[in-house]
């Protein structure tokens, strides 16, 4: 057989795969697969990656951004000897597959990130580009190179018209990533029908004025020469991305190509049978992989092998030559954190001054990046809002614009929240123990609502420091001010939302969110000042929650969280001199309270006692902790915030009122606490 | 005084009192304002307004979308005479007054739209624009014009990186909006300094890709002329929107002028004094209006006041002319919808078939779009799932392309949920009673959050149709499927969420939605087929919550929302059997719910009976209803829809042993409904 015979009959072998899988599903996207098999053919072809090692630190990177062609990408990895099999095929998008209806990093191995949301796998793919050059700079030898990975992503029309696909491609074109390749699948075709109907723009134009290379197939169903090409090409870049246009027909091959009819449905099975006659597949037969092609991949495999193999000699001589750096890289791909990192977190006591957590979390960044070189962030233009920049750092820049080097550390993300969000989660997919956070408003991270939850889903540990937590940022106003916002993120499964209350929790926070392997967080930080809490501890805070003020029979329990804590406090002194007893609880985080033993957490919130909530934000949600609810379940207002914080009473005495009401209401009731329930 | 003498003063003018308020709240932001006063003042000099009728349909708009500069703004409105004085811009960002930290519709006379979250407001002026032509289209006649005015926008950097506005301009280019004409304020400042850290794309090239026009002012500090050009220019497009690209000096004539320390932070008193020295002013005296700068603007509120008797005298002859169209926009302009619309929305008994609840949605846009022609809408590129277009209708589209026409009421929004929820707004704030709605997958709303915060923010009636709202859309998988959306939507004031179970609830979710004039809702519908239940109806479901299998003394009552409502009634069925009295309420939208009265809702919800709440999606916030919680705290699956219902258990046995557990946990207990509350 030619190489071309072979390579064709490769791609056949793909989009079969892809077009089966979709039928015994009934149900999935064959469109895009059929279009764009020969571009993965050819880019898989000459990829470096080990599929028995899908960890490894320098192997390239794919992202299918259009994720909803994923039986394409299982199809690969079912090729290429991943642990994925023609039987995991034959149970796309089944219960409990290893192939479900979108690529899931947690479920498909070999799979580099969750996608399908349409503009996060391209900016997730940024992110990739961005810890590579990151870890390349921090680490590589003018004679050893320990990283030179690319990242690769597919995209289709869905993702660019998304606006997060418009910030992280900016950014990538500012910040000059010529280790970044994009292939846009251009098949003039989304669910609506011709993109003519929304989306005739000219994205070639747009991506040249992001500062993007660009190269273009003009026949890409067919042409593999010409994709091979391309590839050179973009390689060619020494100062940009690319993005290669790729003009393909989708359901190439079928009797609806071209039509919106093969996006998002099974074939027909006489359309399948014609597939396979026309390309010389038995029209009977499902999943076929000739011999022959699956050689031709098992070489490419093996020639990885040695790729990897001749990697980790390098590797080897590098840690002999560059004992300090080798270390520190094997301890980050071991996952560890330095030893005795803790110690440096700050700790507070009573007499230390009020200040605003804003301001501690900035004391806790530059305690920890000196220690932690993988602890690298950025904001999205609010760094003298956020305090997100230790003193002195390098910025994060190509070295060209003067302004810093890519072994900077921190990322100056522009007003790009979403953008932040879904290239943070691809900076902690990166692997080598990145924690890596991102500031703005809190806000405005509800503008990157779409990353946050693929965050959670895929198990980033990502970390929001989000400012300007509530009605306390003042005069800014409504706009500004968060009423919803935790509610939102605390109903995300797998989050964790800290909203520290003084300087040891805010400690606690930033313990438990660089200790994070397997969950993201927000930390919500106040613009104005906190005290320094009597009784706050980060062992304690670390709890998730715990009894800041505790009385022999409390008349009632207050649950509080961040600058409500200490109002609470004091709520509780004006309420002793009444004669009301009143423990006050700080629960500055719901995600790691819910962790504790049943004991624990019923020794904090205990039957018997009614247990008023107070936060400034909607109480949605807090009835899960108490009985009653004291918040604000309306938009907030512009002014002064120790005068919107009197308007709306959150003051000693408003707390201590609605206190002692709750006490009078349960008089004589009997009283369970929340957390007992029947199942 | 010349005419260049004294629009220079003006300008001054502006500027100083936008320098003077902030300093007056010692908060605030004169860097922008200094630098747009000029284009301020020559476009507001030339648009057309009635500051004693500010909801005149065909007053030209303006819209900050940079809305932290609204001191400019506001000191635009007192010199244009609106129902805001200098003593309003003294409290400039005070508690209670009509000066907020950002532009509030509500609160400021004058203000167009809500701004301050960057990019919304761009994107708002599309949806201004869109509605602009569609009335234009729909009433204008070969004779009469009653609809021709412009939409204006003034944008910063910030703006222009936030994907939002991307989604939005891109449209805009599509939709061909000749009306648009954005001024984009190029001082090359933001928060983290210099535009060149994160910035540096070329926009201009990248809005001639999005199919704009473009005009260059090179020096609009002070080239009065050179922007009144500009502004003639952009004017005589035809068929793109225009954008103006400003180079400005953010903090113009500041010390510290060019820097971003006058971004976000009041001048110092010695430079204010400066700045009134060097521009003719006295160094003492804050707030001046000189009286010809006072007299100049009146003579152009006179000017247009003309201009709107004019159009009163001709819309009086278009309704003696066309009283058919006539009488259909003075009802519109009166806010009201069409006689007997009601009558309309489809109603259903248990003898019709199961429907899905999108397909029923489908109906009632069907049903009421014939009879309501303020009724409009689209969807973010999912027509065919979210089945949001009435067979046959036609396009909102450029005549030139084709494809419809600015009469078509079906808008192609593209893979843009974002840039849609902020059109939204902005074809609502247009007014002339456009009822508005989008289609998107409910976990997809999320990408919108931004947007859909303002809507309730600023009391737009839009509508989201956000079908596939459960694991019931089956094998998309956990990337596609709503866990925590519904608790954020919930969480937020000023919002109806709607999650019906039926037809006939359906109907009343739109009922609700269209005669909504001061709040968004969101109506989360199946994908998959739902029966049609014994005792709902409208009337019912309209109470946003009711009792839909009573029983005497029930043992527990289980209260559930959509596709799990008729999952519960076969539940109460089964606990029947075992001698359970099983209530079963129906709870389709909480913001409704809420507002009738209590003892109507203690009926409902009694005390001295457990209530379980059943949702297949997170449980946060529910235990406001009940004591026992079963839904789905953590991500869902890719799989067929009834496995995963299975193996979730969201079956008739599943909702039926918890209810058994429930009444066995409760037995003996004194139990409360969780509706009666201390304050």
């Amino acid at each position: 057989m030619t190489s071309a015979t072979i390579d064709q009959k490769a791609v056949s072998t793909i989009r079969l795969l892809a077009v089966d899988a979709v039928a015994a599903a009934n149900s999935g996207h064959p469109g895009a697969p059929l279009g764009l098999a020969p571009a993965a053919h050819v880019l898989w072809k000459q990829m470096k990656f080990n599929p028995r090692d899908t960890k490894w630190v320098n192997r390239d990177r794919f992202v299918l951004s259009n994720g909803h062609a994923c039986a394409l990408l299982y199809s690969l990895l079912v090729l290429f000897k991943f642990d994925l099999h023609v039987s995991d095929l034959k149970q796309f998008r089944q219960l409990g597959s290893k192939t479900p209806g979108h690529p899931e990093v947690l479920d498909v191995p070999g799979v580099e990130v969750t996608t399908g949301p349409l503009g996060q796998g391209i900016a997730n793919a940024v992110g990739l580009a961005i810890a590579q050059k990151q870890f390349a700079a921090t680490y590589n030898k003018p004679d050893i190179t320990i990283s030179d990975n690319y990242t690769y992503a597919f995209l289709g029309d869905g993702c660019l018209m998304e606006g997060v696909s418009g910030e992280a491609s900016s950014l990538a074109g500012h910040l000059k990533l010529n280790n970044l390749i994009a292939f846009w699948d251009d098949n003039k075709i989304s669910i609506d029908g011709s993109t003519e109907v929304s989306f005739d723009e000219d994205v070639i134009a747009r991506y040249r004025a992001y500062g993007w290379n660009i190269v273009e197939v003009e026949d890409a169903d067919d042409n593999l020469e010409a994709i091979a090409n391309a590839i050179v090409e973009a390689k060619k870049s020494k100062d940009k991305p690319t993005l290669i246009k790729l003009v393909t027909i989708i359901g190439y091959g079928s009797l609806a190509q071209g039509t919106h009819g093969v996006h998002g449905s099974p074939l027909k099975a006489d359309d399948i049978k014609q597939l396979k006659t026309k390309w010389g597949f038995n029209p009977e037969e499902s999943f076929a992989i000739p011999q022959e092609v699956s050689d031709y991949y098992s070489s490419h495999v093996q020639e990885n092998i040695k790729v990897y193999n001749d990697w980790h000699a390098t590797f080897k001589a590098y840690k002999e030559k560059y004992p300090k750096e080798g270390a520190e890289i094997q301890r980050r791909l071991d996952g560890k954190l330095p030893e005795g990192w803790k110690d440096a977190l700050p700790r507070f006591t009573p007499a230390d001054k009020a200040v605003a957590t804003r301001k501690l979390s900035e004391g806790v960044i530059s305690a920890l990046s000196p220690i932690i070189p993988e602890f690298i962030g950025g904001s999205a233009d609010l760094t003298p809002s956020n305090l997100t920049k230790v003193a002195g750092s390098i910025d994060f820049q190509p070295p060209s614009s003067g302004l810093g080097d890519y072994a900077g550390r921190y990322i100056r993300y522009g007003v790009r929240e979403h953008g932040m969000g879904a290239i943070m989660n691809g900076i902690a997919a990166f692997g080598a123990n990145y924690k890596n956070y991102g500031g703005t408003f809190l806000n405005f991270v509800s503008y990157a609502a779409g990353a946050v939850r693929l965050s959670a889903l895929s198990h980033h540990p990502v970390t929001w420091v989000a400012t300007h937590d509530s009605i306390g940022l003042g005069e800014d106003g409504p706009t500004h001010q968060p009423i919803e916002t935790l509610a939102h993120f605390r109903a995300i499964p797998n989050l964790s939302v800290w909203r520290p209350a003084d300087g040891n929790e805010t400690s606690a926070a930033y313990l438990s969110a660089v200790e994070a392997t397997s969950h993201p967080t927000i930390i919500a930080l106040t613009r104005q000042n906190l005290p320094q809490l009597e009784g706050s501890s980060i062992e304690a805070a670390s709890k998730g929650g715990y009894t800041l003020i505790k009385n022999d029979k409390p008349d009632v329990i207050i649950v509080a969280s961040g600058s409500e804590v200490a109002i609470s406090v004091d709520a509780s002194k004006k309420l002793a001199e009444e004669g009301i007893k009143a423990n006050v609880v700080s629960l500055p985080d719901f995600f790691t309270f819910d962790k504790q033993s049943f004991d624990y957490k019923l020794s904090v919130l205990p039957d018997g006692v009614p247990i008023m909530s107070v936060e400034v934000m909607s109480t949605f949600g807090w009835s899960k902790y108490s009985h009653e609810q004291f918040g604000l379940n309306r938009f907030g207002a512009s002014g002064k915030a120790p005068e919107l914080y009197k308007y709306f009473e959150f003051t000693p005495e408003g707390v201590a009122g609605r206190a002692a009401k709750t006490v009078q209401f349960y008089k004589g009731k009997t009283v369970y606490s929340p957390l007992n329930t029947a199942f």
